[in-house]
């Protein structure tokens, strides 16, 4: 393996790449990302939705997931709306809804729903505040706990806790908690705009080391 | 769609959940990661690999990624090399690897090096400053730029700016920028312990409402 021929491709290399080469290759570095649509409601009443690869776990107890988002690029209404009202969702993106959801990056005015753009279809829960796409099988809502710009670029995190959780088949949930997001068909995004199924290689054993107990 | 009956799982539902059974389950809850081995050297000299799966892309200029990293848990040797040090590597895992990529998880001593007890070779680049893992097929290394505690619970936000990319084959990457991952056979987890291949639906044309021009 020592003497594959790796390409490198240096700082100054990347630096001077096209902006939108650089952008579909730096995207890639970080590998396999999750495919969500993010719905939040504005004051106004404006139900939005957008495609968002950034959403990643922070902690179980108490239960926190969080998000990047660009606020100087496309999708300023969901932060806006998450600032607003203090609520939003998370909708995992499966085959039928895939166009439909690749389709929200688009840049659409504030008073313009993704939801009617799209024909995805709105599914309020009678307890929570913010719009789920029905046609998503297993989504979340949360409640905006913080919102944290990053001092190093102009990106801002922010951090939602876990209201309550829709999966549409119970037997999803394995006995130990494990839920099969790939029974749910939830995609993976690769860069910009790649988008992929997934195939089970199986689960792993807790990793242990010689004389190591649980 | 909107007659499906959704199973709910409310806050107090998943507050009262057993404690591992409620790891796996909320860890299922962003869908697809990216799994990547973290490659570090402490001081002393010891080598450090980590899997870890919540790697995320945070911009493109500059090229920066962040990951969060527990350090009441596992993995703590990972956090206090790059604090010493300053560098650190994120290496895709592909098949090939993927058993012994998850054996990094179980918990060594900090004097074991992770590269000796998983058989995974070491590689150097002369460039680079910490240790890549010579058996990925696509990584790259990163400069400390920032670490920052998360008051909202125990975890770390680690932010690096990428020094070099490294990629076996030239062929993946496209005209465009995009870097063909699956080609690479960088794997996706899910929740702990799920490991996955993935299959392209392929790649969607930039979204525009109408009227709109790139």
């Amino acid at each position: 393996m020592l003497n594959v021929p790796f390409e490198r491709f240096t700082k100054d290399t990347i630096q001077a790449m096209e902006k939108r080469f650089r952008a579909a290759f730096i995207n890639s570095l970080s590998g396999c990302k999750s495919a969500n649509l993010v719905g939040s409601r504005s004051a106004a009443g404006v139900d939005n939705l957008a495609l968002i690869s950034s959403v990643f776990h922070l902690g179980t107890d108490p239960a926190l997931q969080g998000m990047i988002i660009r606020p100087h690029r496309v999708r300023r209404d969901t932060l806006e709306n998450i600032q607003q009202t203090g609520y939003f969702t998370v909708n995992h993106v499966n085959r039928e809804i895939v166009r439909q959801a690749h389709q929200t990056s688009a840049r659409y005015e504030a008073d313009v729903s993704e939801f009617e753009v799209t024909g995805l279809s709105p599914y309020f829960d009678e307890q929570f505040q913010a719009p789920y796409v029905a046609e998503a099988k297993i989504k979340f809502g949360l409640k905006l706990e913080q919102i944290q710009p990053l001092a190093i670029n102009e990106t801002v995190m922010v951090i939602g806790s876990i209201q309550q959780v829709l999966v549409a088949n119970r037997r999803w949930l394995g006995e130990d908690g494990y839920l099969d997001i790939e029974a749910a068909d939830s995609l993976a995004v690769s860069s910009l705009d790649g988008y992929h199924t997934t195939t089970s290689l199986g689960r792993f054993e807790y990793a242990k080391s010689k004389g190591q107990s649980r």
